[in-house]
């Protein structure tokens, strides 16, 4: 039978969940058991056919979300009929939903992020996908859908994964981005949580997510303070689809006016928060003359990253450098700049992993940063040390190797 | 050829549309010239069979949204094919969707609401359809998502309602409701504006939003600072789901806790904005012994509601009391109670039209309100004003007749 082999302990999970709760502004009644998951043991499979089989993109001709794999999972969840339903493997295939689905009128839906890496080994892994389960967990308490066991659901993933195997790129500068989702189809119109939902995972083989130019090339941002993305006492810092739909105009506009991203502030003390869909972080000299690397805390208003936590405990291990969770602002940003202590900015994230930012732009004036220019940058040392981990070039808990 | 009497002039929609522009605290480009618009005179039309119609349910076993007529409107946009395509009238049937369609995953996805009244003289009509559509090009323009004449739309939805009529309830308490909806269907896993997208339209009949109470048993409401529905710099004027999805799991916790609908608070000053998806309406004796009607003002927090709207014009017209829109907190309305000058507290709504509130708990405290024990309280004279306009008792521009 195929699956995962569980490489990190149930503590870390526990504690990475306790704190991202803990560090919510929103406190709701979380009832995160799910006694009655669905069950990696009752999965069926229907593959697809050989003349469904599509042939496989080249690696260098890879977009961001626009090739899927031959077969998806689906797991129903109706509680007419007990709650959730067999978990399925079936060909890739069009969704059918009433019109009225909850999903398609107030946003009752969420995801996830994850990768599979084909390593130096040509064994197949990925990264901490415990942690996402738990998110999506907390996503899911927060939008009135569905908790399940996280790890019946990394089971049946591993098994889709294997069946589609070959559709994880023979690259290192590639490789298979899991996407679930949860999405409520309960057919009527008052506002409530569903009694129907829908699991579903697609997988889609990924180049780096900023386009062929590759993840090291530094990206520009603009920080515009009018567009707010999250708030106290909201749901930035869950996956739900509502934090999305939001931002695309804004990014247009960005777009529009030639930078790349979007720097997402809040407050009248303009804190930086997240940037596009990424973390940020920030590498400076600090007045005792030693680096220091600072990221926004989870205070309610970011999105508890995976590869955020990944880069906080790999920074702490090494102890080279002061490492900080704590608000930093925009005028801090400007005084730093202008006292040449700012070394790097970048952002993290599964999609795009580290990418380094090169410029600021805030109210009519550029922030440059020198991120790709700085000697031994820590960017660079974390973004080969995440991959180093991802690809099995060292042998690492984090990554869970899928065993076939 | 099925359609609709033009009864407001394209002045006042356009200085709607404009208020509520202005009003919004996020500037952006709006481009709301739909030169390339579907067209009415396009329309086809495919009719259920006759084993395919249901029985229409009774009127006293109605419940919000759970009910759908024999026929839905469908107009698909896409880019590559060169925008709209032709507006489609179908039997209502399930929507096939690419799993990584962009309303799954990031909400890109905004709605309406609107009824259909069967008036005294069997006529049907319909309220400000004008008022809605101009709004719904609003939210579209903010979802990134294409905007259309909102004439032509008006049009192919008198033509469904025309061909569902007999699902246009006999009754003066029930009503058939619209609800068009627009989303994006291109399938790929990027935030960004999508290529191709689906509105359509469903109906369903419809009799009290709040149970078969009927809409003038007044509702308690649950204000609890720590949840944030709107925030200045968001999305909170625009009928987005995005802004939906995080109340479900308040309101849920509203009603355990034996409240029927949240009231959302904003700022430091615990302001007065909504309660559940109502506007909100306050009423009480002024310094000067007059009676005053004061709402929220359309800063960015508020939804711009058409019945929200027609209130404020009923009640200007009328001259009887003061007319306010301004920031009401929470502190003003405890001091209106202790003072015994709180008259009435009222939402409206679509759904609701007006609904009266009886008591606000907060922080602790009960605030009863004698909404309903109040001498000629307005909130019933605008009540008794809509529904006589709407179901056609007295002659008003505000009410569209269906030309059949």
């Amino acid at each position: 039978m195929n699956g995962c082999i569980r490489s990190e302990d149930k503590h870390s999970t526990d504690k990475y969940c306790e704190t991202i709760m803990k560090a919510s502004s929103v406190r709701l009644l979380h009832t995160l058991k799910a006694e009655n998951s669905f069950k990696f043991a009752d999965i069926s499979v229907r593959l697809a056919g050989p003349e469904r089989l599509q042939s496989k993109p080249e690696v260098k001709s890879l977009q961001f979300g626009k090739h899927f794999t031959d077969h998806m999972l689906k797991v129903e969840y109706d509680q007419r009929a007990g709650g959730w339903q067999r978990p399925i493997i079936c060909p890739m295939e069009y969704l059918s939903l009433h019109p009225a689905a909850k999903v398609l009128h107030y946003a009752v839906e969420l995801f996830e992020g994850m990768k599979a890496y084909r390593g130096f080994d040509d064994k197949i892994r990925i990264f901490r996908p415990e942690l996402n389960m738990s998110r999506m967990n907390l996503s899911a308490a927060r939008s009135g859908l569905p908790v399940f066991d996280p790890e019946e659901l990394i089971q049946c993933m591993c098994r889709l994964i294997s069946i589609d195997q070959e559709w994880v790129p023979h690259s290192h500068a590639a490789s298979l981005y899991i996407r679930p989702t949860l999405i409520g189809t309960e057919a009527t119109l008052g506002v409530g949580a569903p009694e129907s939902a829908l699991l579903y995972v697609i997988l889609c083989p990924v180049g780096p997510y900023f386009g062929s130019s590759g993840v090291e090339k530094p990206v520009s941002l603009l920080a515009d303070p009018s567009f707010i993305r999250a708030w106290p006492g909201g749901v930035g810092d869950r996956k739900m689809g509502s934090n999305y739909a939001p931002t695309i105009k804004v990014q247009e506009t960005a777009s529009m006016k030639g930078f790349q991203q979007v720097l997402w502030l809040y407050g009248e003390d303009r804190q930086i928060t997240e940037a596009g869909t990424m973390n940020m972080f920030i590498v400076f000299k600090n007045h005792n003359g030693e680096r220091e690397l600072v990221t926004a805390p989870l205070n309610g208003l970011i999105l508890p990253g995976i590869t955020r936590l990944s880069i906080l405990q790999l920074a702490k291990e090494w102890n080279e450098f002061k490492v900080s969770e704590r608000v930093i602002t925009m005028g801090e940003l400007i005084t730093l700049s202008k006292e040449e202590r700012l070394l790097e900015v970048f952002g993290s994230g599964t999609a795009c992993v580290v990418t380094p930012v090169s410029s600021i732009h805030y109210q009519g004036d550029e922030i440059k940063i020198p991120t790709t220019q700085t000697d031994n940058p820590i960017y660079k040392k974390i973004l080969h040390t995440l991959t180093d981990i991802q690809y099995g070039a060292v042998a690492h808990p984090w990554a869970r190797p899928i065993d076939f």
